[in-house]
Parts: structure tokens; C-alpha cells; sequence
């Protein structure tokens, strides 16, 4: 790294902070020894020689762009296996995403590996017997094979009942074939499989002895190992530009036919025998696992790329001069507003929030799927319920959140080099992949209502993260208090008081003569109110619950600044959430005016320390890649740099004047 | 267009609609003349040969979008040369958006002659005096020079004041001489300004006779006609990509001693004369008038943004069918489900609210700017007002309602094919273009916080648009009802209260010792939601009477569902703002069930005519560019189509396996 003269406002920002910035790394890191490990790994992979561009990738044709994507992973990967390092993958460790994170920086876009590195593996992990896993495993780590995993079609996303795709027993060879039977059957969407992969992960509908068997996973080579040719029966290529994941190289793939080896069903759970008998999964949810573990990853991987938006927008803030309130003074950093503040620190308590309520959710999922493996099942619906809603209000959450740090860099935001836009993209895709959002809510909705017909019956005995449902079976309103313990029960009995309604409306509909399915489907935008709901007691009471738990092991002005943001979070949901409070708790108008009061007052509070709170989560320049949110607060000639590298300014008349726009000017008459 | 077959749920779609779709895109249009003006206008553009990409746009490098973007944009200017299409330019004519929404079509982005086309012919109708603009004008309007409009810099956006571009007289030459003394002085922003404008109008920092006399507006040589070159003085090129406008070419201006003619001040307000003796505007506020036009303009544009969004999201939604809530019937049209007519309807009212407040807006500001040059300046600070909240909370609404109508499509929202990724960034940019929300939201509570100071002094001579803050004096909570009327009435109270609310912030802050500019900070969050407020209850306000005043001109079917469309828009805001009518109306419990269950009812009422409303808007499918909304629903088929034309797809293996990954593989141990 070059030294620079670091901006002015920036140190002094930097001297006034109040905690040691180290601290907060390795608290968000997971720990001392995580920050360790993420730095060696850091400083391994950013020293290869060739990851830096020449040209900005943003100026590149969509070929281009793949092509040096590729150029860069495998200059990674190879990298990687030279030095040795060992980097804990997915699913083994939760904190392994920063190995995701620090390769999304260096591709600057997803890379055409994601999906091999993340589903690909994991499936693998979940979903193979122990003989499979030898033999596809150790392939899988080292590269031999390049997978990717083929579950959406053209016409069938998260409902997979739908999919067409067929795999049909033939005991004959003892061969599945596989057929595509429609357009909209082709698979489509998954990352890496368009030019990239040799190998995928298919789910496909299965046939047996004449027999529909259900949705079952298989393992299929699609490409030549030597000429990289699709093979015989195989029809691939990339579905083309998206929002963003430019380089991820999505495709779409048909089968005509396609064979494979019977052994190449994933048969961890159901199997299908030589002569084609087909054995049964001890539990039909058990495949769901895979999922769930993609959905609780992708909790962490939002609460980071959150964390870099507000690191661009807090720096940037603290740097960006706007405006003379007082004539005689200069102009204010524009972080000295109070709209300002209200727009940016939400996120960073926000992608706390996420980050440590997601570690909570997958170690709680990690021992509920060992259970689920000893066969202990009783928990696997709760946690399907919580993990859906989660899904659902963190991506939502913190696509919302991104686009208002970039909105709040105002039109620099707007530019490519301020890597906002990128972060807005891969963040809002999460909210249509790994499970649509509405769908997600309406998934946990079902629990719910379950939940609540079993409180109607008068059982007490209720699963932990539904059980404050018992507190509020009477509804009489909840006695409101202005604090932490008191909004939360707040918002408790706003998610019983919704559940109730949604519940109610159903009744209503069901009593007026509606089918159960109609019902459901009249009552769905209230289903949808009710599992947000829940999702936002769960979320605070976690958040609040992990901050304490922890703070003995924090030093006194670190625990003091992460129960600000604590607050900030509770406060902020509460204002948000005030009409539904009001309907559900004797919150009342004077309230309503100290808790804003308070609000505003925290924004203050945090302020001093908002530089110093966004440099500990320990983002290196070369992977936030923003111009705006530069260590050194070079915001200008950043800016100006980077403009300067394009293409279009190495001459200084580009071609079109003279083919089209003189030509045209000179025909033209007054 | 070639004929092909419709989707089969489209034609009964279609069949099913209660009114004359015809009818309703007369409406849109705002008269039967101006559709056949424009439909004249889109045949002729649409029929240019060669206007049709051979690749799509988004295949193609930074450098050759841009070249690919100015062929078009002459063939265009040529071809409605040669044809002597009388097409009417903003600012003459509101209706005349639709021109730039359909090169926006054709160019499939902002086209490079954009700001041409608009700010540049604007700044002359609006601010040179009879002799320059008999100049400029034909000159302009023939194409003879390319202009653009230079105001933001790198350091200062929003708050022009702080610009720092200097133009100093020099009365031996009777020249300006124009500097960039600082980097962050430099123009950065301008659309064409890169690569595309030889002219450019300049706003800079007036210094003469050793005087400052503040902003004033020039017009610029900054090429050579003949070679295009840059002019010795003027350092020029384009700032990068960005999030969108990728081929507006957006650029960056810096001037060294660059010396322009006296006469090429913009004088029809303030003067220099030879002498360098300043001759003062009339009203300082007059040059503000051109910003008005922008910023008006810009409702129509993005309410047409956001109707593109929904012809999409409806079409889709119309042919996808998905999950299976009854066992033994077939796979519901998503355009059934609740949740999705909650996301997406409420798109189609809002798209009319604002073209309707927006035309309102625009023909109250022609009159009022037409005063104004007869010296009457009484309604400026009104118009300035709510033209900057109309701004802020139509940007807002539509970049939201865009956003949502791509969600609402899942995954195949994310392709660039579908438009939506587009249309989202074109809308977004709006937020922070032409004067920044907040800043905005801001100006409008300026105007709020006077006009409730006289209030306070028992003023009763308030100007229309708040007049109604006179019934809200006394803090009784007003009497609720679950009328059109009732909720309009509600909002009222909500804008009332919370402007009083933020003004007793402010109070309070000054009381305890703040000063007056330290006061407004720490209310500011709260200062920003009274202008919302306050916006909101013009919107509905004003759509309602409109609505009610061309009833009688409608058939009755046509006028039926837009009051549905105008109920859904007035209990939506209701419900979506019920935190806030709660606690400034009697509002109950059982209302807002009530509310609730019109709400659903309505989205119910709507859905069969569905389809025929996003038809009603006209948009043609070379305009709407969309995969997914296409008239004849061929979504699978056109999604496929389209991705086939990927470069990376005209070859079965890309080269990179062959340079990279093939090399890796192989040197990968087990």
C-alpha cells in the first residue's frame, strides 16, 4: 500500500474516537485469532502479483469482464494452494465468509467460482453418503472438478415442488436419464454454470419403476474435463447481462436424454437401488438442510456488505464540506447533520444487529443439524420458521440500508467507483435468491398461525422463539415502558397482536364461505405483517441479549459505544413500528416525543465516535474498492483518478464526432 | 412489428377489462391529439433503418455503448429532420415528454444529447434576453451547436451558493475570464459534457470592478466546431461509469483563463456593461425559475418510469403461474395472489396520481412564471415550496415503486433484459439529481415553519396550498372518517401536527440555549417529515379533485376504476401512515380494520381489469425494451431469445479455459 496524506478532518475524527478500534475488529471478526486469520489471508492474496486491473473493470465489454474474472480466481486459487494457507471453507466455520468477502473485492463483481465455493460444497458436505463425500470431496476442495448447483428453472424458483426437469431410472444400465421436457424447464440462474463449471449439482423430478418419487439430487458432469466441449445431451450457455453478479456467469442448461451413474444420486437420505427400488428418506425435510444453511450464511454475507456501505458513507461524510448554515463559519461536514446521521448510523447498528443475531442463528442451526442427523427432528420446524424470517427482514433490511448510504453520498453515490452501486446489487439479489422474500414470510406465517391455533387450544408448552406469544393470549393492551425491556415487549405484543388479526381474518374469510386456500391467500398481506413482526422481536431481543452477554469480556468504553448502537436499533424500530405499537400497548403521544427526543439524542452521542466505529470493521481499501470510502479520505482525487483511466479520455475527440455527429451537424439547416 | 401469438392468459386478460383501454391512453396522454401526435412521432422513430441494436447494448464495452448511443442519437435528430415532424420541445409543452421517453427507448439509456435536449434549450427559452436567444435558439434547437448545462462541481451540488468557478470581467477586452481554482471547482456531472456538447452554459461566481457579485449563468464555447478538439483553457472528459446513464456521458469541466465574450453572459435578468458596471436583477430569485422547470418536469418523467414498471410487472405476473395452494387444480396466475396486487397496484395509482398532480403543478408554474416576467413575484416562494417537496417525495415513491414492480418479478427482475434494472437507476438518480431530496424536503419546511409562524400571529391570509393549516390551530384531535374526504382531512391533521411538532422542537432547542441554525439541525429529521407530510396531503388532495373534475368527460366504466385507482391511493397512504393519524386523529382500532379490509377488497376490484390499465399507458414494446412485459407475454421465449445473443454464447467453450482454468486444474493436486 502507498502512503498518502491521510485527510484532516479524518484524523481529528479519528483522535476523538473513544474506544480502541482494534477491540471492535476483533469483536465483529469473532474473535482475536479470526482477525489474525483474515489478515494473513488478506495480506496472501492481495500481494499476487496480476489481481490488481489495469483497466477498471467497469470499462470492459461483458466477454472481457468474464474472461479477466476468470483469470483472476484461478490466479487466487492457485495462489492459495502454493502458500498452503489454510482457509476454513463453508459450511465448517461461520466466520469462513470472510473469505467470500475479501474474493468479491478482488473480482469486484461475484465470482464465476461463488457457487463452487459456496452450494456446490455444501451440498456435497449435506448431502452425500461418507463414500461419495471421499470420492467427490477432495476433487471438489482441490479444483479437479468445477461445480456449480442447478436447482431454479425458467419457469419454477422457490416453489421446487414445480420444478420439470425429470431423471429417470433405467435399471436396465442403471442410469438416471435426464431430460428437459419443456422451455421452461431448462435450469436456470445458477452461478458459474454458463462457461465455468464442468460439473452440477442437479435437482430434477425423480421417476422409478414407473413411479414419481419427488425432488431428488444428483451430481452430473456437464463439460469435458480436457476440451471443456458441453457433452453429448447437454445444452448450456450464460442467460446474459443482470443488475449486477456481471461475472458470475449464470446460465441456463437443458438435458436431451443426458445419462449418468446410478451412484450419482446424492443418497445421504433417499437411495435407489440396482433394480430401481426406491428407498425412502428417513424425513422428507432433510434435504431442506442444504438450504437452511444458505439462507443463515447469507444473513452474514448482507450484515458485510452493509458494513462497507456504511464505511463508505460514514468516511465520505466526515470528508464532504456542504452548505453555510451560519454565514461567519464554514461549511459543516456534512456528517454534522443531524439527516445525515439519521440516514447512516441506523446501518452500522443494523449490520451489528445482523451479524451477531446470524452467528447466534447458525450456531443454534448447527446443533439442531446435528440433531437432525443423530434423527432427533422436533426442532427442524422452528428453526425452517425462524430462518425463513430472517432471510426475508435482513435482506430486505439491508438492501433498504445500502441504497440509503449510497443515497446519502448524494450523486457520487451514483458513480461506479464509490463500489455502491455493486454492493446495492449483490445485496438486493439476495432478497429474490435462496428463497423469494414473500414466499420466505409466508413460510414462517404458516408456524405462526400453527402456533397460535395451539394457543387458542390452551397449550402452554410452545417452541423458545414463540413462546412470548403466552404473555399475550388477552388483548388487553401492554403496559408501555420507554425502555430497552420495555420495547421490546412492545414489540411483542404488536407480533401477537398481528398474529391475532392475520388469524382473525382468516376465521373471517373461512366463516364467509372462502376455501382454507383462499383464506390464506385473502389474509396473505397481513400473514406477511405478522412474520415480520416476529421477526423484529427476535431480532432485537437477540441483539440485546448477545450485547449483554458478551459485555464481560468487553472493556467499559467499547461496551459503551455497542450499547448506543443497541439503543439506537431498539429506539428506531419503536418510531418505525409506532403505529402498530400504538394499536397493541398504551404507548402514548408524550412517548412518542421522548423516545424521539432520544433518538435524536443518541445520533449525538454517536457521532463523535461514527469514524472510529466504521474503521473497526477493518475493510482494506482493496476490498471496499470506493473512492469515497478511502482510508485516507482522498475523496477528490479519487474521484478524479478513476474518471481519468477511462478508455473514452485517452483521446481527445472520439471517433463518433466525426462518423456520426459532424456529418449530421453540417447537413443540419437554422 | 411481426405478428406473433399471444400468451393465451394475456388474451383472456384482456378480454375480461370493463373499459376502453383506448380511452384511458387518451387520458394519459391527455387528450386524443396528443396520442396521435405521439404515435405519429413513435412511428416515424421506430421505422429509422439501422435504429435497431445488432447486439444489445448491454454487451458491449464502456467505450462502444457510447459511440453505438451518439449513432442513434443522430440518426434520430436526422431522420425528424428530413420528415418535418412538428415536434414540440419542453418547455413549450408539457405533453412533450413523451419524446424524450421514447429516444430514451430507442437509445436504452440517457441519450448523450439529454441535457441538450432539455436543461440547454430550457436556460436559453428561460434566461437569455430577446437578442440572445434569437442568436442561440435556432441554432440550438437545429443542432448547429451541442450544448449542455454546467452548474455542479466535484466539491458543491445542491448548494449552488458554494460553487467555486470563477468568471471575472476584464473591461479592456470586454471578455470573462473563466477559472476552476480549486479541484474541487471543477464541472462534474454535465450529461454530453464528456465527449458529446461543443457548448456548454456555465454557472460561475461573478466578479467584477473588484466586486463579487454571486451566481450568474454564461454560455460557453468549450470545442472547436471543426475538429471538436477542446479549446487551449479547457480541460474536459467524461467522469466514468455510472450506477446507470452509462451512455449520457457525463462530464467533468475545468477552465484555465478561458476567455468568453461579454455578450455571453445570460442577460435577461442581471447585466455587466461594457464598462463593467453590474446591473442587478430585478430579483435575485428570478434565474431560479429554469430550476422549477427541471424539477417539475422531472414528476412526468418518473411517473412514466414507474408506469413502464408496472405494464411489466403486470404482464409477468399475468403469465407466470407458480406453487400450488390447491392440490388439484393448476398452478395459479401470480397476478392472483394478494401479495403481489399489494406490491404492484398501488404502482399503477401512484404512476396516475403524479402525472395528474404533475400536470396540475406544471400548468399552475407556467402561469405563475408567466407573472413573474411581468414582474409579479408574490407566488414564487409557494411554487418553489412545493415544487421542491413534489420533487423529493415523487422521486422517492417512484425509485421505491420501481424497485418494488423488479422484486415483484423475482429473480428474472434481476436481468438487464427485463428493463427494470434500468428503469430503477434512470429513477433513482432523480433522488439526488436536480436538487437533493433532503435539501429539498428542507427548502419546503422553511416554507412550512414561516407560514406557521403566522399562523401563531393569527395571520389567516395563507397562501392555497397550506391554507388548510388554519382549521388545525387548536391541538384537538380531529374526527375521524372513513371517507375519501375523512382521510384527506386526516392527513391534513398529521402535515398540522407535525409541522407544530417540529416547530416546538425547534423552540425547544432554542430555549435551551442553541442558536437558531443549531435548532433547525437538531429538528431537521423531524423538519423532513412535516414536508412530507405536507406533500402527501397536496398528492392526494389534488388527485382527488382532478380525478373529480374531468369525471364528466370520461364514460362512466373508465371513470369507475380510475376512482378505484384513487380510493387505493388515499387508504394505502392511510394505512401506511396510520402511526401518525393515530396520534393526531380519532382514528380507532376498528377503522383501520375497516381500512384494512377495503384495502384488500379493492386490490380485489382492480384485478380483472388489470391488464387492460398497464395497457392503457401505450408504451410500446421498442420502447419498453422488456423480455418480460411485452405485449404478447412471450416471456420465456424472449428471455431465452435474448440470452442467446450473449458474445459468450457464440462460442461452446470460452477461452478462458484454455488460458486459465485448464492450466489450474491441471496443476491442482489431490
Amino acid at each position: 500500500m502507498t502512503v498518502t496524506k491521510v485527510n484532516e478532518d479524518l484524523v481529528r475524527e479519528r483522535r476523538k474516537c473513544t474506544f480502541d478500534v482494534n477491540e471492535l475488529t476483533h469483536f465483529f471478526d469473532g474473535g482475536a485469532d479470526i482477525t489474525s486469520e483474515r489478515r494473513k489471508f488478506e495480506k496472501t492474496v492481495l500481494a499476487i502479483k496480476g489481481i490488481n486491473d489495469e483497466i477498471p473493470e467497469d470499462y470492459l465489454s461483458h466477454k472481457d469482464r468474464y474472461e479477466n474474472a476468470v483469470r483472476k480466481a484461478c490466479l487466487v486459487k492457485e495462489n492459495l494452494n502454493k502458500s498452503k494457507l489454510q482457509v476454513a471453507l463453508m459450511p465448517e466455520k461461520y466466520e469462513a465468509t470472510y473469505v467470500n468477502t475479501i474474493l468479491k473485492g478482488l473480482v469486484k463483481d461475484i465470482s464465476p467460482f461463488f457457487l463452487h465455493d459456496t452450494m456446490f460444497l455444501v451440498t456435497i458436505w449435506g448431502q452425500m453418503n461418507e463414500e461419495q463425500q471421499a470420492e467427490w470431496m477432495p476433487k471438489a476442495k482441490a479444483l479437479k472438478v468445477i461445480g456449480t448447483y442447478a436447482q431454479t428453472e425458467l419457469g419454477h424458483g422457490t416453489f421446487i415442488r414445480g420444478l420439470e426437469t425429470t431423471a429417470t431410472y433405467d435399471p436396465e444400465t442403471e442410469e438416471f436419464v435426464l431430460n428437459t421436457p419443456t422451455l421452461t424447464a431448462y435450469k436456470w440462474w445458477p452461478g458459474g454454470l454458463g462457461h465455468t463449471a464442468n460439473h452440477c449439482i442437479v435437482v430434477a423430478q425423480l421417476y422409478s419403476q414407473g413411479k414419481h418419487h419427488g425432488l431428488q439430487t444428483f451430481i452430473v458432469q456437464i463439460r469435458d474435463f480436457k476440451t471443456h466441449n458441453p457433452l453429448p445431451g447437454i445444452h448450456v450457455g450464460e442467460i446474459g447481462p443482470k443488475f449486477n453478479f456481471q461475472t458470475a456467469n449464470n446460465g441456463f442448461l437443458g438435458f436431451k436424454n443426458y445419462r449418468i451413474p446410478r451412484k450419482n444420486m446424492l443418497m445421504r437420505n433417499a437411495q435407489v437401488l440396482k433394480d430401481g427400488t426406491f428407498v425412502k428418506s428417513k424425513n422428507d425435510k432433510l434435504t431442506y438442510g442444504t438450504l437452511v444453511i444458505g439462507r443463515v450464511n447469507l444473513i452474514n454475507d448482507i450484515a458485510i456488505n452493509l458494513a462497507a456501505a456504511s464505511v463508505i458513507a460514514v468516511r465520505y461524510s466526515a470528508v464532504r464540506h456542504q452548505s453555510k448554515p451560519k454565514p461567519n463559519e464554514p461549511e459543516p461536514q456534512i456528517l454534522d447533520y443531524l439527516t445525515q446521521q439519521h440516514k447512516v448510523f441506523i446501518n452500522i447498528a443494523t449490520s451489528h444487529a445482523f451479524r451477531i443475531t446470524g452467528r447466534w442463528l447458525w450456531n443454534t442451526m448447527m446443533g439442531i443439524l446435528k440433531d437432525i442427523s443423530e434423527g432427533k427432528m422436533e426442532q427442524l420446524p422452528e428453526l425452517h420458521a425462524i430462518s425463513c424470517c430472517m432471510k426475508a427482514v435482513c435482506s430486505q433490511d439491508s438492501a433498504l440500508g445500502v441504497e440509503q448510504c449510497r443515497l446519502a453520498c448524494g450523486g457520487h453515490g451514483f458513480m461506479k467507483s464509490s463500489n455502491l452501486p455493486l454492493l446495492y446489487g449483490v445485496t438486493t439479489a439476495s432478497i429474490t435468491y435462496e428463497g423469494e422474500n414473500t414466499v420466505m414470510m409466508l413460510q414462517t406465517a404458516r408456524y405462526l398461525m400453527k402456533t397460535w391455533m395451539q394457543v387458542l387450544e390452551g397449550n402452554t408448552a410452545l417452541t423458545p422463539t414463540v413462546k412470548y406469544l403466552l404473555n399475550f393470549v388477552n388483548p388487553t393492551d401492554t403496559k408501555w415502558e420507554n425502555t430497552p425491556e420495555g420495547i421490546i415487549k412492545g414489540l411483542q405484543a404488536v407480533a401477537a397482536g398481528k398474529i391475532k388479526a392475520a388469524y382473525d381474518t382468516m376465521v373471517k374469510y373461512v366463516t364467509a364461505g372462502n376455501s382454507q386456500e383462499d383464506a390464506w391467500n385473502l389474509a396473505s398481506v397481513q400473514l406477511v405483517g405478522a412474520s415480520e413482526a416476529h421477526c423484529r422481536v427476535f431480532l432485537c431481543e437477540i441483539f440485546v441479549n448477545e450485547i449483554q452477554r458478551t459485555s464481560k469480556s468487553l472493556s467499559p468504553n467499547l461496551y459503551k459505544v455497542l450499547q448506543q448502537l443497541v439503543e439506537l436499533y431498539l429506539v428506531y424500530w419503536a418510531l418505525e413500528k409506532k403505529g402498530d405499537i400504538l394499536l397493541y400497548s398504551t404507548i402514548s403521544k408524550n412517548d412518542i416525543a421522548v423516545l424521539t427526543n432520544r433518538y435524536e439524542e443518541l445520533l449525538g452521542l454517536l457521532r463523535p465516535n461514527a469514524v472510529g466505529l466504521v474503521d473497526g470493521y477493518d475493510i482494506r481499501d482493496e476490498v471496499l474498492n470506493s473512492t469515497l470510502g478511502a482510508y485516507d479520505g482522498r475523496v477528490y482525487e479519487r474521484l478524479f483518478e478513476d474518471a481519468l483511466k477511462s478508455p473514452l479520455n485517452q483521446e481527445q475527440v472520439n471517433s463518433s464526432f466525426h462518423k456520426y455527429t459532424k456529418p449530421f451537424m453540417e447537413k443540419a439547416k437554422l
